[in-house]
């Protein structure tokens, strides 16, 4: 009759599917310790928002972690932001931001041949550009980056610069509203200004000689300002910890102020993410640990690709099985189809196995069995509540 | 193809739990009676409020009655107060009380020993204390009494003065909000010249004298308005009743108009309460019969004592099962599971059985099977909607 004490969420980014020839990925991949958890577990199926509305990674992200995306999102900018560690005071506007490759006015590569190393590129940029108001310019992974303008009189509301689409040229930054003309303004003289200066920077002469795409300006969008969000432990009462690959991810995270653990291996290495994630149960309550990959496979369109890399998801899950006095949630942020190459509103598998809970009859981990399970349907922003629950951290509501 | 013109609807207090030892008390007792209704009804998981969300019995009672908690809830002393028979004005503010024990300003016992006969003891304060409002002050069950204060310029925002631990002064009672001033003064006073008169109370000479706890101050707490609920004929157009034993539920059932009938037989006798509910269908279109016992084996922590109770349940709802054209429900108020001695999240089982019901496949009263069952996962505030539907009283919407 234990009572759990700690809580390790597993999300498997988009490794939820719909059937291929009849099976979805999950049920045609092998996986013994996956379904030795779903067996062991309470089943359900989880509308990461609600049936039919289509999530993105950030959004699902907040509402796993309890908090309703309706009240607190606003804009991938700030999420960026908080994933490089920069902390956002009252009033700063994040961008997100790309290094491209423009030709005669055309975009002709929005990742600019997918450069990697933007740190010379970078600190042109942020020591070379003069704004009316303070700014912070600083590179993410590969060839993302982070824009932060600091100042009175700033709005988040103004239109992105980023086409999405190769050929055309980049959109003209529009207010949206009259008080954002400023920050329009601000956005295009920082464009104009950055483009001259990547224009003639020697990385770029450098890449031009050897063939690659020059990152010869930079694309905006995602504009927001600092989430007003509670903190895990305020919230929850939970000293709370994340381990994930993705600078997104992360900065939900350090933004629910999650502790950010680095893994003891490369970031793709999920056996050490796993290891990790059990070694901070020692010292958390919580622990986020989000497994990307399948979620890539998906992206990619490769069937194949995804039942392989499940497959060793559920090697690298087996030291799961050991845990002791913690609840273990398995689930995903959103399903990705690989018929469709992009996120789905189809609901999610989700187990939570441990003490207490009311194991069912399902005996496989995948999207199909998991509708039958104990848990029926769900949606993500109850799953908290319910852990909590388990975990007998709950007030009562009346006496 | 008949349809059923009347509701019964049994709840089990509390009898709802986790497994213990791979199996809940619902499925460790042997309830021929109980299984045969999930066998000829439809079954249901249900969260009383929401998933997560811990209910008391109070908000749970109004939520399976159809009342929004979040609506109509004004804390515990309007509900103890209608238990009593108590009928609130407008503006009349009540608070639940308890006799205790305090000793050199420290309350060493909550309850004043268990005291059970207070008839003297309230009539000495209700007669003795004088207060710039009107007032009642009436005996509840045991230790446990009500306050009720009438008079302009009253607010119901004031802090309790139960401490809720043994070992500590009372609370000094507080305006939570400027315009409640008048209310905490008339409190402290009340409780200063109640104490007075308790403390030299022969009959508190006399509990010394045999050892026993002096009831010789008064805790207060829970205070609150009259609630503003439509009653059950006028929302529902149903004559209800209402059978119970503790005055908490009865209190509920008063303030939604459902008659309180008074079983022929001790308040705990449950046959004779079934047998009372099953006569009050004669004459009323909607019974209410809740049975205590399961949840008290709870909060003592004795599986053994809830499975037993449980047996003795299912056999005096035997002559359920005879009741013809009448839809009869089954369900618990809230889940207490034994492993932590109170109310907790998890979602109950319901079972309807009736004319025009789907019947499902699930055999067994049980929480997991339940959650296999035909209404799947539904909300208390669903539930006389449900109902209100399968005996064809519902008004369309639309066309």
């Amino acid at each position: 009759m234990s009572i759990a004490r700690k809580i390790l969420l597993v999300i498997l980014d988009g490794v939820s599917d719909r059937p291929i020839e009849g099976k979805t990925p999950l049920q045609s991949a092998n996986a013994p310790n996956l379904d030795r958890i779903a067996n062991l577990g309470i089943n359900g199926i989880m509308d990461t928002i609600a049936p039919g509305i289509r999530p993105g990674s950030d959004v699902a992200h907040l509402a796993l972690l309890g908090y309703s995306p309706y009240e607190v999102y606003t804009g991938r900018g700030p999420l960026e932001a908080a994933g490089i560690g920069i902390r956002l005071n009252e009033g700063d506007i994040a961008f997100r931001c790309n290094f491209a490759t423009m030709k005669d006015d055309i975009i002709v590569d929005r990742r600019a041949g997918r450069i990697r190393d933007t740190m010379e590129l970078t600190r042109a940029v942020q020591d070379g550009v003069q704004l009316d108001v303070e700014f912070t310019f600083e590179r993410s992974t590969g060839h993302r980056a982070v824009l932060v303008l600091r100042g009175r009189g700033l709005s988040s509301h103004v239109s992105d610069s980023d086409p999405k689409h190769e050929g055309t040229p980049s959109r003209i930054i529009e207010a949206l509203k009259p008080e954002a003309q400023k920050t329009a303004d601000i956005l295009k003289e920082f464009v104009i200004q950055a483009g001259k200066l990547l224009e003639k920077h020697p990385v770029n002469a450098e890449r031009i000689k050897t063939g690659k795409a020059p990152a010869n300006t930079i694309l905006i969008r995602g504009a927001g300002m600092k989430p007003n969000i509670k903190t895990f432990s305020e919230r929850y009462g939970l000293k709370g910890a994340i381990i994930a690959e993705t600078g997104l991810v992360i900065g939900i995270g350090r933004i629910c102020g999650l502790n950010h653990i680095e893994a003891d291996g490369a970031d793709s290495d999920i056996d050490a993410n796993v290891r990790s994630a059990i070694d901070a149960l020692k010292d958390h309550e919580f622990v986020l640990l989000n497994i990307k990959g399948a979620d890539d496979a998906s992206h990619d369109g490769s069937a194949e690709k995804k039942i392989k890399f499940i497959t060793k998801i559920d090697k690298a899950l087996k030291p799961i099985l050991d845990i002791k006095n913690a609840l273990v949630v398995v689930t995903a942020d959103h399903s990705t189809p690989v018929s469709i190459k992009d996120h789905s509103a189809d609901p999610v598998p989700v187990t939570i196995m441990g003490p207490g809970v009311r194991v069912d009859a399902v005996r496989v981990y995948d999207e199909i069995n998991a509708a039958t399970g104990g848990l029926n349907r769900i949606r993500a922003i109850d799953l908290m509540p319910i852990l909590m629950d388990l975990v007998n951290r709950t007030k009562k509501f009346g006496a």
